[in-house]
């Protein structure tokens, strides 16, 4: 921004850097202002616990604020995502769980949602072999999804006996491939095959699994080149417009780019383009 | 649900049982949990009158308190699904209606959608032939929507100097098949065929003439085999959802699935999945 | 109406006609109920600058009082639809502009969206060659789109340093194509091609380029011959709606189709009907 140089940097409580961050359930690197994520219990097709649901919630909160990551990658080990809510070290303790419990097990999983449409970078699914479940919500509740057409995604919570309004399915998945096909897959628990993914707009585009990760992380580099603040008001606005009125909408959205407007990487662009070369844009 | 055993069944108003109730304007069937309505005027194509409008309205408000209705289907008789709102028997009388007359009418059209979206049961709509006008809309405002490649399914409103606006199809069609293809239905009132229906999202599924009324019978019964207190949950949240900020639908959920989480149903999938048995739900 | 005959017409500050309107920054012509609008500086591919940011403004908003505009095509002259805003006519400008002045530009844009939506005339887009930028969200604003298959529809504001959230896009283009899909195009940029478009729902149908003029303006025709009111209603419809839920749209329709039960146009089709003769619409 011109107005305010180097002041987002200095307010307090701003995580300066996630590249030597250590997790402790699932694999977490930086690499030139990517950050991947890996579900790492290939074994067992990578499920999700209370742990790393609870620790995936807190880096994303963290990524909020952290300035050496301008994109993410969500993935898994081995040839799956991610088998979702492990049935013994999950399903079976909240069969033992009081109201408040339980309660409190669903807002902390649909916290780790609101945390990942809440930080500023994009996310990037890059979904192989099994998506169930919780793992199926991650790649939704991605910006972009990557896959391979022997993926399998099912919202199955209708399996285990529960609703497939689960951590914003009833919110998210209609709006991404529509009602009457979220429907089918929320009440029935059927896989989606990698191809309905993109014939359905679930999937932006399908790839060799072994091509899978390098797609991922070509499409996550080409964003963290930015322009990365502009990315940030981009995925804002998505969430923020999504219960406005049309014209209350083109106001936000008057307001949010004139504040584009105002930053270097508008500046950059346009003098890159007087030049014919390509703007190097920095953020801000 | 644990916290009040037998409770529901003894709420007052509740109907004890819909299996022996016999429709005036339609068929009804109910067999092993699964109801089937019927449009059963196959010389005319099946269209809707004033008295099977009241009466299709009648049956789904008390469809939510059946206790031994799971699932429902909505048909037609011989090769059609529905023409809509009979020109003789509607349209004519419509043109001699006061303003307060005409109003009553497009409420109690709007009641019937709403009773449908309000019923807890999902509905399966199987439609093949001519599915036109309020005919459409029925489809339209079930949750599932199985046909054949030779449906012709049309809102024709239009073509007889009306507004696409009719029972909620500008607010639910948008949502199923996008704002763009929508628009171009409601404005021309031109047919859509099974096959760009299946393309849209508008269809789950095509099937041959003489297998559709089998393939909607069975997923209605694979849904009626529950868990139906959960597909409930499903639904409503569905329309709960519709209009609320992804994180305020979120929080929603969290506490819809929680409630679900108290159910025996959850608990008995829980236990079938450690005994290597397929669970038997019922709905509690 | 049948309630204010005439009524209408001597509504102070309506415009009896725009027929013999001139404009100064595109094309105009109207024929026969068909207004066209040409943007027209084919050796730069149609850009838009400030005077024809606001006189499209204006334009739209004195549409939505002439009477003599039934249908709307916006067109593109030479090969291509339009490359947006130009970027020594107006990227250059903005970035000497202060916040006021960015707001003001941004503001304009979007009251041009706003224009398009609110004036009772569908539009529809001929979309062949460049649609980029603003351009793309003129095509984006219309109602209905057709296209060519070599035409490329870029969002492509993230080239230039900005967010995807320009003129409505955020909440327009995810109801269009879905969420996903939309975040895909918004992000980075990229075109889309005319099949991809047809597929995703953004255009109703392609055509050869030699044919797509005379089928928008066939389409435009058709739509012009009436229901106009009726029209005219479904596409008020279709924004008042965005933003309720289910039930208060339902309720919102028996309003506004109540309304339409009380023009002649509805007498009028039921008469033709009766006497097996095509409708002649008047638009009251």
């Amino acid at each position: 921004m011109r107005y305010l140089p180097g002041e987002a940097q200095r307010l307090p409580g701003n995580v300066a850097s996630l590249a030597s961050h250590q997790a402790s359930h699932f694999l977490f690197t930086v690499a030139d202002g990517v950050a991947t994520v890996t579900l790492n219990r290939p074994e067992r097709k990578n499920p999700l616990t209370f742990d790393s649901y609870a620790e995936l919630r807190e880096l994303f909160r963290a990524l909020a604020y952290a300035q050496d990551v301008k994109a993410i990658v969500v993935t898994g080990a081995g040839e799956n995502f991610c088998s979702g809510g492990d049935v013994h070290d999950i399903i079976g303790p909240l069969t033992k769980l009081d109201m408040p419990g339980l309660l409190a097990f669903t807002r902390m999983t649909g916290d780790l949602v609101k945390a990942m449409r809440a930080c500023p970078q994009p996310v990037v699914a890059a979904v192989d072999g099994i998506c169930a479940g919780a793992g199926a919500i991650l790649a939704l509740a991605s910006d972009l999804r990557l896959a391979t057409a022997r993926s399998k995604t099912a919202f199955l919570f209708t399996r285990v006996g529960l609703a497939g309004c689960d951590m914003g399915a009833c919110a998210l998945l209609p709006r991404v491939i529509g009602q009457g096909r979220a429907a089918e897959l929320l009440y029935t628990g059927r896989s989606m095959s990698g191809g309905e993914g993109e014939r359905w707009g679930f999937f932006n585009s399908l790839h060799e699994p072994d091509a899978l990760a390098g797609a991922a992380q070509a499409l996550a580099r080409s964003l963290a080149d930015g322009p990365t603040f502009a990315h940030g008001m981009t995925k804002k606005m998505l969430q923020q417009e999504w219960n406005m009125g049309v014209d209350e909408a083109i106001e936000a959205e008057a307001q949010a780019q004139a504040i584009c407007m105002a930053t270097n990487d508008f500046h950059r662009a346009y003098h890159a383009f007087v030049a014919k070369q390509k703007p190097a844009f920095e953020g801000d």
